[in-house]
């Protein structure tokens, strides 16, 4: 299309506002020219409407839209979506479940528009620097410790730890996203464990050993209890030394202590994701990458499960 | 290959005896080489081996396996026989992840060999008359009933109610195999009820509620305690009445009471298999449906999860 791609952006909650509206306000290629939410709040001089049907009945005119409502609602809508003819780009994670996904993909190529399953954490400034050096360095071990306080980073998200909310796997996934990316074989869970809340549907807690054909031991503590220091740090044992990446892939630090992703100019995550959304629309492909999500719900099919206290907000 | 295929068999517990044996006895394109098995018995004048490095080791000439192992040790194995260059049957589930399903086919395409993800339910003499009948018929609603008594059907299988070891879906998930494969649209998991005995992994019932693009309520309802008549049925209202599968898909009732599968001969579910394998090694192709092995997967990501009695056998 000639012009920019008009977008409406459905679910203003935290994310929607801290990342999807500057990120798109910052990007040429798109105009944010709708605002969907029923209980959040708009932009100003943005057009607001409570849900997509009102959108639709609307009558304006849009191109795509970014799904960043909760994981368990998502399918719905971009179902009208796409019947709308628009491409849809999905927050992360793209869908509650693997088949749900897997048809909306089936869907998209059926009509001819583009969908965006998202990954943010792979536009993180160390990731691509981690990935081109480890493509050609032998791996030993890999270690990636994601605790986080629930409490600081999620207020009010009950949904996170209701069924399907995914719960210590909605940062979790983040990390799985990145691992999957840097990573030159593909990997596979070897055993897991979830701690559930007593009162809680998804898991507060989690470790996963993994493995690959050459069997690589991967290990990963997630953690949403974790009070004090916040770690979201990926190490990688390999025979020229230990590379680690820090803060969720923001902070990359070579075996020599170098550290490349400080020489990279910063546009941010979400500026990455937009950059990459606009380009597949251009392109009329569709990026749907379900590797970090098929490990999730793998966790869940394969993991042990360990009842632990109840949370309470 | 102009001799039949020599193939081992691994893993001999209840359905390597009661199926397995006896349908490669039938097939002339197959032949029974080997037996393999840590604890379980041979078969006689057939050489015998403790693990498939012993077979390997043996230098006995084989072109595939056919894997009957809890699906926690399959993968391992699977591996081990595709580098050897085997063709790999794998029982059903063909795995304890998707990951590691997704990784096995790669290595099975790298390696030029066939993997055959089976799924024997398909082959019960009701489930491709139903599957014509529905193809173009208004289907309204699908209702799944297994209600099988662990006790009677899996004694001394602890592994099935263990991690990995898919509780109430290991028999669960031949309805699903069935189901996806006479509906003609796919469809997804909108929500789910997993109960998971105080003592165990694996959840020993299941009520699932999918849901298609257009809005098709299909039903399952999933449960390892059942005494006294056992129920293994998919009911499918249409507009032409209702059709009935009985028996795990051996016995088709038609809305007018016709029971077309009587009409043909009845060569068993794993007569079937064992010419499907024969065919796709024949034709150097893989057969790897893992639809429902995602199912399974998408409900314990999905599903609630209800804590019940501890289960003792």
């Amino acid at each position: 299309m000639s012009h920019p791609i008009r977008l409406a952006l459905v679910g203003m909650g935290k994310i929607a506002h801290d990342q999807h509206v500057p990120a798109i306000a910052a990007n040429a290629h798109i105009v944010l020219a709708a605002t969907v939410s029923r209980h959040g709040e708009g932009v100003p001089s943005v057009p607001h409407f409570r849900d997509i049907d009102d959108l639709i009945a609307s009558g304006l005119a849009i191109d795509a839209v970014s799904l960043c409502t909760p994981p368990q609602v998502r399918r719905a809508i971009a179902a009208r979506a796409i019947a709308q003819g628009w491409h849809v780009f999905l927050e992360k994670p793209p869908g509650a479940t693997l088949a749900e996904v897997a048809q909306l993909r089936a869907a998209a190529d059926a009509a001819g528009i583009s969908l965006f399953a998202s990954w943010h954490s792979r536009y993180a400034p160390g990731v691509e620097p981690a990935r081109a050096f480890l493509a050609d360095t032998a791996i030993r071990k890999v270690t990636v410790t994601w605790r986080e306080d629930i409490r600081v980073w999620h207020p009010g998200q009950a949904w996170i730890l209701e069924a399907g909310g995914f719960g210590v796997f909605d940062p979790g996934i983040n990390a799985l996203s990145i691992v999957t990316r840097i990573l030159p074989r593909p990997f596979f869970i070897e055993d897991a464990e979830l701690d559930f809340p007593a009162n809680c549907d998804a898991p507060i807690a989690a470790r996963i050993r993994f493995s690959d054909d050459a069997g690589l031991p991967i290990e990963a503590d997630f953690d949403f209890r974790q009070e004090g220091p916040q770690s979201w740090d990926i190490a990688v044992e390999t025979d020229r030394g230990t590379l680690m990446l820090h803060d969720g892939g923001a902070r990359l630090v070579l075996p020599d202590g170098s550290e490349p992703s400080r020489k990279v100019a910063l546009h941010g995550e979400y500026a990455g994701l937009y950059h990459r959304f606009a380009e597949i629309v251009r392109a009329g492909t569709s990026d749907v990458d379900i590797a970090p999500l098929r490990h999730v719900a793998d966790a869940f099919l394969r993991g042990r499960r360990i009842t632990v206290e109840p949370f309470v907000e």
